[in-house]
């Protein structure tokens, strides 16, 4: 068993550490994993402000990937055991319980994980409560418990990058039903004229992915995100398309806030233009102050940045544990 | 089986306890209030099948519409008193309960109408449980207890009429959030140059009630919906619309039915065309049997029909009493 490592001369240092060390020890250990199609991070610990390991690797063949990260699992809780694992996926999976493909990524375009079961040898390996679902929703729950929607019940988080993905809970539940929310997909209003672009969704062409991803600024104007200039064009057009999704979900879900991360996110101005935009196009048909006084702390930013999935991977681990695998 | 024990001495009191047994075995009783922009629908009952009185009046002025409301309940509540009483409005409504405005009608355009307190009257009245929600969201419940979503725990009601309003359940719960859906009016793809009409929603143009609802098909080819005959080009651009409003809610929520109601869908032959144009939008993204193979029984019509709303406020009063006011 390892050993705590007290500084003896300083005893009131050794004090304030050990009782640290006993608080911590008292919180269960989880396991959390963020399967991503680049790659997947792993982490060890009980909270952000307590993780004690993480590993980031490259996405390779379903077999490798899921050794490496079984190893590296299997190493970090040599001295104190894991209590429960979560997994937060690309998709389509299957989230249902009920299937006998529960736990697999199902129909991902990406090339050897098709129908490949993520929960199976992770269960297998460690014989644990294993927790699965959407990084998206994954990373709602994360914001919910320790980053931007904390002490809210339901709320959304999206995620704009190469695609678009959300997720989300409704009164403290995840976002399930017959699959997982595909938010990107919603159809958005194109106004052809001003935007010839058709779209670069490969299933739907011009739907909000189509039109707003980092895959679509790319497609439409021959550069990436990060080479385009704050002043261009682009991002209006971005922020136009940005608040036609959100107020759709506005009007569909009525979250109580939607919290906005991703990559093509760090593109600062889009907030502010993204905020007036649903403004506008909600026109003060929805009359809530938090929204139409407050819109700056409706529409927010992620706050767990990079950690999002992987903190929500261990939120999952933390509520199979408690029994509240679907509660907030 | 369990025997009732009753004392031979006092054979009056020995009927009183056995009726009092005998109405505490019965089914609780319920008030039921549909709350209408053209009409109020009452009704004291238990279930569909124990629909014991109904009461249709116009909406005329907030104080006498309720007055006759509260008449017909406490008439029809003589013999064998109410539990609980729900009510199922128009809105937009307040249902925070933590709002000193709860149970009000707030911002409607209907004249009159604006700032009133629905819950509190009746509340008054009766000292009852008074469950108040959207007379969607209430028709989704009643779906869901009685109707066309049974055994289900997250699906949608949509009604398309003069305008067009969603509500529903997400694992049992009934969708709240910032205040409540107004899923008509997301805005949805509007092709401009094969259908020039530039919407009928005074908030938001050519928003999805702007172009589908019962409004829309009468300000753009100048006949009320039942007027235009069956083969009409019109019908195929409502399903259409249909279509992408039913797509977009598919791709936010992941629902597990979508319930589809309203005058405008007694076009019977919107059905068929609104799924075939489902599964063409999706264009199989989302690979789930229930959606591919089986769209018949997934897109479907309310089964409650006229009494979806009154129903569903019966079925908000049997959670109220059971303290499952948010609970499937």
């Amino acid at each position: 068993m390892a050993k705590l490592a007290l500084p003896i001369e300083d005893l009131e240092e050794a004090e304030a550490l050990l009782c640290q060390e006993i608080a911590h020890r008292k919180m269960p250990l989880f396991g959390a994993i963020e399967a991503g199609g680049t790659k997947f991070v792993c982490a060890v610990g009980t909270s952000p402000e307590d993780l004690r390991a993480r590993l980031e690797l490259p996405t390779t063949t379903p077999g490798e990937t899921l050794d490496r990260v079984i190893a590296f699992l299997e190493e970090e809780g040599q001295d104190e055991p894991l209590s429960a694992v979560g997994i937060a996926s690309f998709g389509p999976i299957d989230v249902n319980r009920a299937s006998p493909q529960f736990g697999y990524i199902t129909s991902t375009p990406k090339s050897g994980w098709q129908n490949v079961d993520l929960v199976g040898p992770i269960r297998r390996a460690f014989r644990l409560p294993v927790a699965f679902d959407t990084d998206v929703n994954a990373a709602a729950l994360g914001e919910g418990r320790w980053g931007a929607a904390q002490g809210l019940g339901t709320f959304l988080y999206i995620t704009v990058g190469t695609g678009i993905g959300g997720g989300g809970l409704v009164e403290g539940r995840l976002l399930h039903g017959i699959l997982h929310p595909e938010m990107g997909h919603m159809r958005i209003a194109h106004d052809w004229r001003s935007d010839p672009f058709p779209g670069a969704c490969p299933f739907h062409g011009d739907c909000w992915e189509g039109l707003a991803s980092g895959t679509a600024i790319e497609a439409r104007w021959g550069a990436k995100g990060q080479q385009v200039p704050p002043d261009h064009a682009a991002w209006r057009l971005e922020a136009h398309y940005l608040a036609l999704g959100v107020t759709n979900l506005i009007c569909a879900l009525a979250p109580q806030r939607i919290i906005l991360g991703g990559g093509v996110m760090r593109q600062g101005g889009l907030f502010p233009l993204i905020r007036l935009e649903t403004l506008q196009l909600l026109n003060s048909y929805i009359r809530v102050d938090a929204i139409t006084e407050r819109i700056d702390e409706y529409i927010v930013p992620a706050r767990l940045g990079n950690n999002a999935g992987v903190l929500g991977a261990m939120a999952l681990a933390a509520d199979a544990l408690g029994g509240r695998s679907e509660r907030f």
